[in-house]
């Protein structure tokens, strides 16, 4: 496993035995249910252990906005912001050399939701590099008409950079980007 | 000087007897100028060797746009960039606790360039940090209503930035600042 050599691995058997029981149970346990006991959301894509996932069940939510990401990772990135509407996960992004097409991504579940709920924006959080880009664009041409607005997350400096050492793409998106202050 | 520890200092210095005789005399020339020829330029505030700067003399730049900067250094990395408007250096960001106030930054050359020239936009470039936005926030309210427009650079994800990897104010500076497609 990543990150885990033989001394490692070592380790941490002698540190299951010595401890009590049921923490090498409990272990197993979760193990034996992990691949089995996990599904996809079958709203938003994202893991769950239930048919929907804790977000798309949560009824406080704004159910108005989503945020399409690549994987399920960035759900969780994103939990850590104040961000409050819902998700899409797309489980990777159009990559046409690695065998990534339009069909091997959850689009046609996105398009769906878009054709039977009421979603005011969708926000496509896809990384900003090639293959997000492209795969950003190629949705948009997808939902476009079926939603009130199609948005991608704002490219330019993160918090605490350093102008001098930034590249010049970022500083270029940085200033077409300028907003009045 | 930094980098240079006893072995390398050594190792240049031999680099230099060995080598013909123009290289040690054109250092030695260029060191001798270093401070007693660099001035900064009367207009923008960058680094020159005459009373303006080679930016401030070139008529093929864009004059209405203004970008202001922390440091000289900040410069050159937009220089890399296409952008073809002005520049102003500041020399510093207001940080109290460092004795840096309005009056120790280049801030009153701003704000006179600003009433005598026709200025459309100051695009304010200052780093994403607690004393570049409280500088930016500063300078705004000191150019209130004498040019056409004041802006920040974006802020949000960088080029090539991993969305799972981000931090957290990135992430919510990425939605806040979100442009359509």
């Amino acid at each position: 496993m990543p990150g885990i050599g033989p001394k490692s691995a070592e380790r941490l058997t002698f540190h299951l035995l010595r401890s009590s029981k049921a923490n090498p149970d409990a272990l197993g346990k979760a193990l034996l249910e992990l691949k089995s006991g996990l599904k996809y959301c079958t709203h938003c894509q994202m893991v769950a252990t239930d048919d929907l996932c804790a977000i798309c069940t949560d009824t406080s939510r704004d159910r108005s906005s989503v945020l399409v990401v690549e994987s399920p990772l960035e759900v969780i990135a994103f939990e850590k912001t104040s961000y409050k509407g819902m998700y899409h996960v797309l489980h990777g992004v159009l990559s046409p050399l690695d065998g990534m097409g339009p069909e091997q991504l959850k689009l046609k579940e996105l398009i769906d939701r878009a054709a039977l709920e009421k979603i005011d924006e969708v926000i496509i959080a896809t990384n900003p590099d090639t293959e997000g880009e492209a795969t950003a664009i190629y949705i948009r041409q997808q939902l476009d008409k079926k939603v009130g607005r199609v948005s991608r997350l704002a490219h330019g400096l993160p918090m605490g950079a350093d102008i001098e050492f930034a590249d010049q793409v970022t500083l270029r998106e940085a200033i077409a980007g300028r907003r009045s202050l």
